[in-house]
């Protein structure tokens, strides 16, 4: 184990939620590194959680354990999670909010054994009541296979995906950053795949058309659309000293072709 | 002690504030185990800062350390205070932060040994130079006779109470998260003392009636108000996939009764 | 070494990026103490930056490290820094964002041993690739001679400096906290070295005489224009239970002046 939990939520932090889930991780294993990914999941978004899941959890050291709790089914008969892959383990509602994380590697066992909550488990908390306690256990050590039953059928979200169709690949944005870059599900690999290493290629997006990724945001103009293949290895669309987002009026599902000049 | 200094302010976290007086903690105690509570109190509402405290506290293990700095009289002569309760230690300012916390088992010190303070004691910021040394030095086992003089007269609030009046609980609105939930001041077990468990209650806030407590979100059909005893045993009314808050226009204050159905 | 590493950076905590630079230092250096002093710096605005660090560092034990990344360069061929100052250690982009803290003392690398970033660096996000484990790479004693190479000329911003002209000191407001305080590039000993200490002071700001400084919030009237030296040592003007952001109509730039009152 690394002794790190990571915290994903859609609590936000002017309420004491976060911090109540914290205590009780720390009063079983007092010696945790806590790191807070995002707790300012737009409310009951399990997809947003997911994709930040996705691009973060390969940065963490081996044996850490992720906490991640986007929970509109609290209270109702699903399923709590825990799992384990082959470097990580995670801690969630079933809901989907695993879904950019599970693999041929994971085992997946349904949480049934109580005596890893808390003593009275509400109906409305499980953040604080399941999901904060089993994640200290398993940083401590405690085998999945204790805490409950293996299971095969965890519910997987269909996360929109790039169409490829007459040498044009078509995706949309699906994350937006502080800075207004619109993050698409573009990938390197999609890319690599479809066109030449020297292909001009052009972005298009609402009405306007973009030259083909660049490698650094200072390589643009300011103010003007641009695009590059970003950290977490997807085409992104930014406005160097801008905000892409506001520039060109995009959204979340925004559609991105790529195509080839000619 | 459990190592845990938790911190709850209104210094929101886009200034420093907050991280200078970690920096001060950890200059004292340097593997103190740091939980933010809140920091995004409304400035200056001394009552939201004792209500978080008073549904947070429980959480922590026994021998935590809690800051509270909600400081308006900052640089007057109100008190700097240390308390002990049976479990817990609080160090903040003698305004009424603690009301929800302090009870029979508190012993009170108001600090006054300058001793555990910083050398020099501004009079805008004693989250740094007052309290941050004094919940280190309480992390660190220093016994708090040695740092000020018991008293027995600290500032107490007074928090909106249930009135009940001919099989009517009347209370009112005291805090909404981030969900636009409303927690109301009406307790479990003012619904235990005053109704008998089979009856139907029906609760009314502005124009509207809700039936009485369910037991899960996921129970109340999308977007109706409803209403259940949320995860800090108050009843709370809420709108399933969406926001009570919008949908019903209350706000801190709005009354709330509980009656039975005839 | 103090075990402690501070975070200041523009990327906010909506997105996953300081988690995922946390999980690079604690995979590094697992029991490092993180201390967040703002991710909320306004995109880009590396002034800002600087005055937080300039205003923070202080209060750090020594032999802490400072990690801070405002960086429109990135990408570029702006140089990455270590600099050692004799109390504290920073790691940072060269643009200036270091420019209070830079001294006499200070030994300044610019970093190039690659052996100390991640393995792939993308032009992206030096915050992860690059900074966040050279800074655990310090942490964990690493001297800076074997990351890089001394270099004397690192970029200096110009930082608003006070004018001093007949019996008048002429700065300005640098920053405006929470509350709605506006801080001046105005001091302490600028005060001490210009006036008589029983001298009777009066601000100008907008429109408005401020009679000068007081020695806490709550000497002054609610409502009503104010001033003191503040926790930083600098010339502060407030609104005891109001902003005098907004009393004062005032932004960061507002002229503000002291003179002598006849």
């Amino acid at each position: 184990m690394s002794g790190i939990i990571s915290l994903t939520t859609d609590f936000g932090t002017d309420d004491p939620f976060v911090g109540i889930m914290k205590a009780v991780i720390l009063g079983i294993s007092p010696k945790a590194q806590l790191v807070d990914l995002s707790h300012q999941i737009e409310p009951q978004n399990i997809l947003q959680a997911a994709l930040i899941l996705g691009s973060s959890v390969p940065w963490f050291p081996t044996g850490s354990v992720h906490l991640a709790v986007v929970d509109p089914g609290v209270g109702s008969d699903r399923r709590a999670l825990a799992v384990k892959n082959k470097d990580h383990f995670f801690v969630a509602p079933d809901n989907g909010i695993l879904s950019t994380v599970l693999n041929d590697y994971s085992e997946v066992y349904a949480l049934s054994n109580s005596e890893y909550f808390m003593k009275k488990v509400s109906q409305t908390f499980h953040g604080r009541d399941v999901f904060a306690p089993v994640s200290a256990w398993i940083e401590k050590g405690t085998p999945l296979s204790q805490m409950g039953t293996r299971i095969d059928d965890p519910v997987i979200l269909s996360i929109p995906k790039v169409k490829v169709d007459k040498n044009q690949l078509s995706g949309e944005v699906i994350a937006i950053d502080r800075f207004g870059n619109l993050a698409t599900n573009i990938y390197r690999h999609d890319i690599e795949e479809n066109f030449h290493p020297s292909s001009n290629l052009i972005v298009n997006i609402e009405d306007k058309s973009i030259n083909g990724p660049l490698t650094s945001y200072s390589e643009a103009p300011a103010g003007v659309g641009a695009c590059l293949i970003n950290s977490m290895s997807v085409l992104e669309i930014f406005c160097n000293q801008g905000s892409a987002e506001k520039e060109l009026k995009s959204k979340v599902g925004t559609p991105v072709t790529l195509t080839e000049k000619h």
